[in-house]
């Protein structure tokens, strides 16, 4: 196991920290952002969702894809998975308490960058006349 | 060009829409909060710095995977490039208006995970054990 001392940087107020590649801290955080971590964190914060209805939200995502981010997701104690005792049996997948605190983070990032997405476009447009005109 | 009607659900207040595959925002989160964007975001946070800094800063990342990220993030206008008319020449990377900002939701995101580690390190011992005892 990655111990607290291969983390923690000198300036670093806590014993974590991303930007060293030994620390948990940035498998964690890649299991967060990465692609179809965050989109399946940002469909759970609307609620609790059944596998396949969880796949038609994520748009895009394959089920093997889905099926290995939600095992990371509920390992790092993320997402609750919840097997109902029914036949054909029924497994729901939800945020836990920590889950949607990490997940109302990263939704605050994402309504952001959505929100400034005309700026972006702007800023391509203009690097890319820039670059075509040299 | 992706047009904004490719991006918006009828659901969603804004006209774009990282749920989407086909919106250009899903592009430019993953530029964010990719492996090596967020990391090269969160060492621009600190100041302004050159090539080589950087890389110093941004534990394993390799110089081809550097430049790469950054072309992405200058693109997107988060990122400017300031070539300083020297012999050698300089080149200073930091973040603009709207790269701060977006950095600022990101940073909130990467400090809130690294202070909850101890609760994930603890939720993954509890799923490795439930899955070796089964």
């Amino acid at each position: 196991m990655t111990t607290v001392e291969e983390c923690s940087a000198a300036e670093q107020e806590l014993p974590y920290n991303v930007f060293s590649r030994a620390c948990p801290s940035r498998g964690t955080l890649e299991h967060v952002t990465g692609r179809w971590g965050a989109l399946t964190l940002g469909a759970l914060h609307e609620g609790s969702f059944r596998f396949n209805e969880l796949r038609r939200r994520v748009d895009g995502v394959s089920e093997k894809m889905l099926s290995q981010t939600l095992h990371a997701l509920e390992r790092d104690g993320l997402v609750h998975r919840e097997a109902q005792p029914t036949n054909p049996p029924r497994v729901d997948y939800e945020l836990t308490p920590l889950g949607r605190a990490v997940t109302e983070r990263l939704m605050s990032l994402i309504h952001f960058v959505e929100g400034r997405m005309d700026d972006v476009l702007a800023a391509r447009e203009r690097y890319d006349s820039a670059r075509a005109s040299r």
